[in-house]
């Protein structure tokens, strides 16, 4: 992560300078662009029958059932290329619909990934973009297989459609939590909201002075948590092995607040999540001191952690506990009690979903 | 389609008209803009499990494979909507998609849609879109199972994932055609790159003279290939009652030049087309000679006409001859002979693609 923030600029700059060597997308046309993109990567899975070139993909039959899942990400939205280098974006693109997937507590297999870019970037751009997505391919053991490539009139946008498989007995959806199951939360929360924080203030120090070296030092977990997150793989593994079977199970995407409202509304049942065991990481609490934040707040409506919030029965409350990747941050109540926010000092407060609105942009 | 364009005219004023019923979308956010526009979608198929509203859909295990295929289409680079009606292009976003599930020989079950929009776009306008998208969903059996839905900074873009269902040995790639094989395709070509033709004429003399009601009475059929395709679902249910199978496929949404392109490249052969076997809609000859357009040169390069090309065994000509849905309009060729128009006059011209690039847009 060293040198991540001055990476940027430099990424940023090149993209602009129109002296550096930018092949044009246009002399290169779509097919030649697909091909060029899609050589380098490879086929891991036996399921995967047919990948990319031609009508549509083709899966193995199987005796499980198939996960889809697909999300959006636009540029000056979802991310900003004055600090999000594009390697780290095509692998941000990936590990969020993964999520998805590991939600479900699925094996992820495949992906497709469209993209729709401006003539403002050059093919070089481009290659950056699907290093990225490839890495994530193989640190998840992914096959790309499909996706579509076009121009657009302003910026860059990804769309990626994940496809993974579980049997009907493995699958977790968010309607299964039942009073008195414990909700557990795994990892920490906050961190990738902070990180974004930190970006944007360097970003407004460094248009004031770009010569100016940002020190990131204290930072390094919470900038890595915004552009570069992972995906909790290894969690359906973990459960198998301590033999739990969520009862719900959704990722956080949007903020803790907003997806334990998901798992209520669907499962109908209340809650009660205690403030003092929402897992925070030491820069989260250091960092919120500095920007003046509450730090429970940061992590109920942040967002974008893509840790895993599941409910589990309280007789698993011995196999779960103490479990250095798991929090137990409360439990499920009938629903007439609601939703609520047990305070360090012991009060009850109303949860109240202030999760990102991707919704409210201006053209 | 009576009075269709100044539908479209009516739409794109009520849609900037700042006096008319508008609902902000970030006013209803996220969730509840998907909870509003899914609603009135219905599940009609077994082997969707769970659609909308959890991490990710569950498709039901099959002993058939799975195809997967995805379409991106963008404000200002593949629609105008000057002319095209939002409700007509939430049907073309889906009809795309599923062409390519036919082109595999396969039957789409599901969609995922995922869509950006600026707020230029009141919820009116959404419902509008989403009519669209469920009317083809009806008229095709498709179950919308999923998606994503955000704010863009610029206008709008729809990315739909259609899934399908195809045994091993019914799906057909485009690497399969053979030496002798005949080159057949469905329906006639050339009427959708007209009716943009005609929309983009109009659009012009709507500018000079807003009160001008265009006589689009002429141009009705190219119009609707243009502004509401329809995929070739039922091309594989004749071919099984023909009892053909096709030896390559693909669907020809970017011109019949560059998809022959596409089957000969990958079957390693070459092919010979006869100018005079294309088949052409009278309205499009006629079309051509108003726009002083080669018809060949449209039919060829013309695309988005979504009719299905593929390859039969010679053997099967007394079974596809004088099929009106089908035309034979050429043969596979040994690789060294290269791909060929042979002219009305008899003489042979070299194939190029000249198929629209979906890259030449300038920010």
């Amino acid at each position: 992560m060293e040198g991540l923030f001055s990476r940027c600029v430099y990424l940023c700059k090149m993209l602009e300078d129109k002296n550096q060597s930018r092949t044009s997308l246009a002399e290169l046309g779509e097919f030649g662009l697909i091909n060029h993109i899609t050589k380098h990567f490879k086929v891991s899975h036996k399921t995967t029958v047919k990948a990319v070139g031609d009508d549509a993909a083709v899966l193995e039959s199987s005796e499980k059932q198939t996960l889809i899942t697909t999300d959006l990400l636009i540029e000056g939205v979802h991310f900003d290329l004055s600090y999000m280098p594009l390697k780290h974006l095509g692998y941000k693109a990936v590990v969020v619909n993964l999520s998805d997937v590991f939600a479900m507590n699925g094996v992820a297999e495949q992906i497709t990934v469209s993209i729709a870019v401006s003539n403002r970037f050059p093919l070089e751009a481009i290659e950056e973009l699907y290093a990225g997505i490839q890495l994530a391919c193989e640190t998840y053991t992914i096959d790309l297989i499909g996706g579509d490539t076009t121009s657009s009139t302003k910026g860059i946008l990804i769309s990626v459609t994940a496809v993974g498989k579980a049997s009907k007995e493995e699958i977790v959806y968010r309607n299964g939590a039942k009073e008195t199951d414990l909700i557990v939360v795994s990892g920490d929360l906050g961190a990738a909201y902070l990180g974004l924080q930190v970006l944007e203030r360097e970003k407004q120090v460094f248009k004031v002075n770009p010569k100016n070296q940002p020190d990131l030092d204290n930072y390094t977990y919470l900038i890595e948590r915004q552009l570069k997150p992972e995906a909790r793989k290894d969690i359906s593994t973990l459960l198998k092995e301590m033999d739990v079977q969520p009862t719900a199970m959704i990722d956080i995407s949007d903020g803790l607040s907003s997806e334990i409202m998901h798992i209520c509304s669907q499962s109908e049942v209340g809650c009660k999540i205690y403030e003092d065991k929402i897992p925070l990481d030491p820069q989260v609490i250091s960092a919120c001191e500095e920007f003046d934040l509450d730090s429970t707040m940061v992590a109920l409506s942040g967002g974008e952690d893509y840790e895993l919030l599941f409910t589990v029965p309280i007789a698993d409350f011995e196999k779960v506990k103490g479990n250095p990747h798991l929090s137990i941050i409360g439990h499920i109540t009938d629903k007439v009690a609601g939703l609520n926010l047990v305070t360090r000092a012991g009060q009850e407060l109303e949860l109240k979903a202030q999760g990102w609105n991707a919704l409210t942009n201006k053209e």
